[in-house]
């Protein structure tokens, strides 16, 4: 009997963790964005290119709060808006945040990053590797519309077509604060959506679409 | 003899007119970009919101120019690249510019708008009307992607799905825009595709698929 007890609770034990790998991986708390960051739209738009060359490095928190608050941030809490417009102010893209330890959900209302994953799935998230003779980006962000949000659409074609521009959406704003902010990055269209699915606990409801590594540029 | 020939030459005359209607419209030259525009990228994403009430004034034409110039314009002359991406770098997005005395296509490279069709169209080439009370704006964007240029893809399908990013791109540049200058702009899914077939003699690869009035904010 003993042996068997011991086996039933190393199974439930096993079990939790499964259920619960998240719990080893803390939330990450973002800061403030800092509205006082220089650089004028013109120059981000005069500078605005895709970069392939980066650095290793992480981001400094700093940096990845003020690129996922000028993704898709509140600007108006009053009214809970977003910088990112949605058609039918439907809110549909989520971003995914993929770094060394873990993914995470940017919750853009709690400023917070949500664990969901352990583990270092940057390599398996996407079909494209990074370029020849380039590490793992630091910042690997998958943009994830979630259709079930179009409400007042009944069609999931036309519900698809809505989250391809609300991501194009989301995506530009990532590319315009890399420009500004001097960081790397670079519109792809490469999701895993299978391994995404996995990875994440995706619904069926929930597509990946594009992804942008970003970096500090190699020096 | 006499009468038939004035008839032949009026018709002749008439045809002529007909097809080259663009004629009476003269190009509009844009100025150069004026990359000194004051307006920082992080104050651009704290105000960016939608605009429903606008004044009817014509736009200066420096803020048309340099609304173009982010939109989609030309930040990499030497490689021939845009402040948008593109996917594959097809640089299928064409920007229409509805103006009270007629239509034109804003052709990047030359900096110029290319008169398309004379008259104003403003309130047929979308499918929804300016808000109660609200004159017809100053300037409506309408943002075609043609998915010929897609030359890496076969499948029509796949173009459609990554033009919906490349125009979601080019809308956000015109949002962002807007937002640092103190434009009232709306994002919208409201072209008349049939009708704009019509007015801007499109060919079947040729999507209308967003518009963006944009005016000087209601006073």
């Amino acid at each position: 009997m003993k042996h068997v007890s011991t086996f039933m609770i190393a199974t439930a034990v096993v079990a939790a963790c499964a259920l619960h790998a998240q719990d080893d991986l803390a939330p990450i708390t973002l800061k403030a964005p800092n509205l006082n960051r220089p650089g004028t739209l013109m120059q981000a738009f005069s500078k605005r290119a895709s970069a392939n060359e980066y650095d290793g490095r992480a981001l400094e928190l700093q940096d990845l709060s003020d690129l996922l608050w000028a993704a898709n941030g509140v600007n108006r809490p009053d009214v809970k808006k977003r910088t990112a417009p949605s058609a039918m102010n439907a809110q549909d893209v989520d971003i995914y945040v993929f770094l060394p330890e873990g993914a995470y959900l940017y919750d853009a209302f709690a400023s917070v990053l949500k664990p969901i994953a352990k583990g270092d799935f940057r390599a398996v998230a996407v079909k494209q590797p990074p370029p020849q003779g380039m590490p793992q980006p630091p910042v690997l962000l998958i943009l994830v519309s979630d259709i079930s949000r179009f409400t007042r659409l009944n069609d999931d074609a036309a519900k698809l077509i809505n989250a391809r521009f609300d991501i194009g959406i989301v995506s530009e704003n990532i590319a315009m604060f890399c420009a500004a902010a001097d960081l790397a990055t670079h519109t792809r269209v490469a999701p895993d959506a299978a391994k995404l699915k996995e990875i994440l606990k995706l619904s069926d409801t929930q597509y990946p679409m594009i992804d942008h590594p970003v970096a500090y540029p190699k020096k």
